[in-house]
């Protein structure tokens, strides 16, 4: 089976947590070493063997580096590991955006850009940290990967096999698609979240409103609880794609409260069956 | 206890429906006579006892007129009922709007006015029809009653006393405070929801995203899948309240945009607190 001597997870929160956790827990890997702000209370959480304090005892002999850090920090930690790898270390990373961190690594990686596989697990949710992470996370869950031209087959199918043994579902696709159809499906979701929370916090009735609150709000509104950090990070990285997804919702907004306020019956029942119909065939 | 001689159910779909098992399942009514387009089916899945086909066998000699139909249908239900209700019978309904509802009931019951008690479950599923029906739905569920000035204190502490046997807990507001807050916790959300599945099926990739949907966008577009008709006649009847808080929403959402645009980070990362600090204040 694939395994790995020595991981490292740079970024030890929900999503590198719960990485680390199940390669653990399906015994792919002989040692997970956790570094990040969050990586002692990993530790003292089972999810990784050793917390280091330094990136360089990290990364040292680390046959796979993972990089499960928000897009603003991936630059920064490039840098500073890259003098510091393995001869044949793979490198893989866990951001919500590619097309930025492709461009960071081949500006900060040197020769290790051809080791370093770009992925994505669809996974995740509003709670956040080491305390949130399970091995189970990734289970059923699909991961994209987006090879660049230069990337080593060895290394792609390694980081494919690995994501197959802890039960996700890899497939390959562009940087450029990945932040197109993310930008329609998670971030865009995400903008019209916050913007419904904090439109009904500002109403005078805003604390009332909440006792109210149904299954539909309840779920409509869930993922504005994410992390701000994390995602005004997410969405300034992916800004032109999320700004247009944005634009073209604004559209849609508009033309449902015309029909309303024109009493238009048939327009606004057809704009609703459109959506309605779309939505029916999202997959369980 | 309080146990009905035999009620007349007007709509038995979801809630209607629902209504009917929950008072049959506690032994509230001796008999419960459902009528509409579903009551055969409702007959069929056990929700009622008998399905009438003609609207005064339904209402004849009923001590409880229970209207469950969409807010557009209140009207000719009212007119088509009045001159065949019981002389003491106590009517409620549980349609999602209440000003038009109040209005119609006015205008068209007469004498049975005050025995009318206005109402509104908060309950329900992007579901339809009496097969999503059960006689637990409204189990903890809140429920509004919107008295009026003429409203026969009897008739409300019974309509009450009702909705308390079969698990649920009633509270009174007016009318048009009922509008207001859902237009903001139901029927913003709706219209969100809409609006945000409609652009996603607009796109050229928009069959593409269908495979893509993480948690995220399957919470956020859930009441996309809301039936079109209905809701077209619940944002019809709540017009004025619904557009203004869409035009609250709109202004959010461009303010987010401008942000990302913008590349303010500090801006962006406030205004998704702001949204995260109400959300995480909703009850669990």
């Amino acid at each position: 089976m694939i395994a790995w001597r020595r991981v490292a997870i740079l970024g030890t929160g929900l999503i590198g947590g719960s990485f680390a956790a199940a390669l653990r827990a399906r015994g792919l890997a002989s040692e997970v070493r956790g570094f990040g702000p969050q990586s002692l209370e990993a530790h003292a959480l089972g999810l990784v063997d050793l917390a280091c304090v330094d990136i360089t005892a990290a990364v040292a002999d680390a046959e796979l580096v993972v990089l499960a850090a928000p897009p603003s920090a991936i630059a920064p930690l490039m840098r500073a590991i890259a003098p510091h790898l393995a001869r044949d270390a793979l490198l893989t990373d866990m951001t919500s955006t590619k097309q930025s961190v492709v461009l960071a690594a081949r500006a900060e990686l040197g020769s290790a850009f051809g080791r370093f596989v770009p992925g994505h697990p669809i996974a995740g949710s509003e709670r956040q940290g080491p305390a949130a992470a399970k091995a189970q996370l990734f289970e059923g869950a699909r991961c994209v990967l987006c090879p660049q031209l230069e990337t080593d087959a060895h290394a792609l199918e390694r980081v494919r096999q690995t994501w197959s043994a802890i039960g996700a579902k890899p497939a390959c696709m562009t940087a450029h698609e990945h932040d197109e159809i993310f930008a329609a499906v998670s971030h865009l979701p995400h903008v019209l979240a916050f913007a419904l929370a904090a439109s009904l916090a500002d109403r005078p009735d805003g604390d009332a409103l909440l006792q109210w609150a149904g299954g539909g709000l309840r779920d409509t509104s869930r993922i504005a609880a994410s992390s701000p950090a994390l995602w005004a990070d997410i969405l300034l990285d992916n800004g032109p794609a999320v700004t247009a997804a944005g634009k073209a919702l604004i559209e849609r907004c508009e033309a449902l409260l015309a029909a309303i306020a024109q009493g238009d019956r048939a327009g606004l029942e057809a704009q609703i069956t459109h959506a309605a119909q779309w939505r029916r065939r999202l997959p369980v």
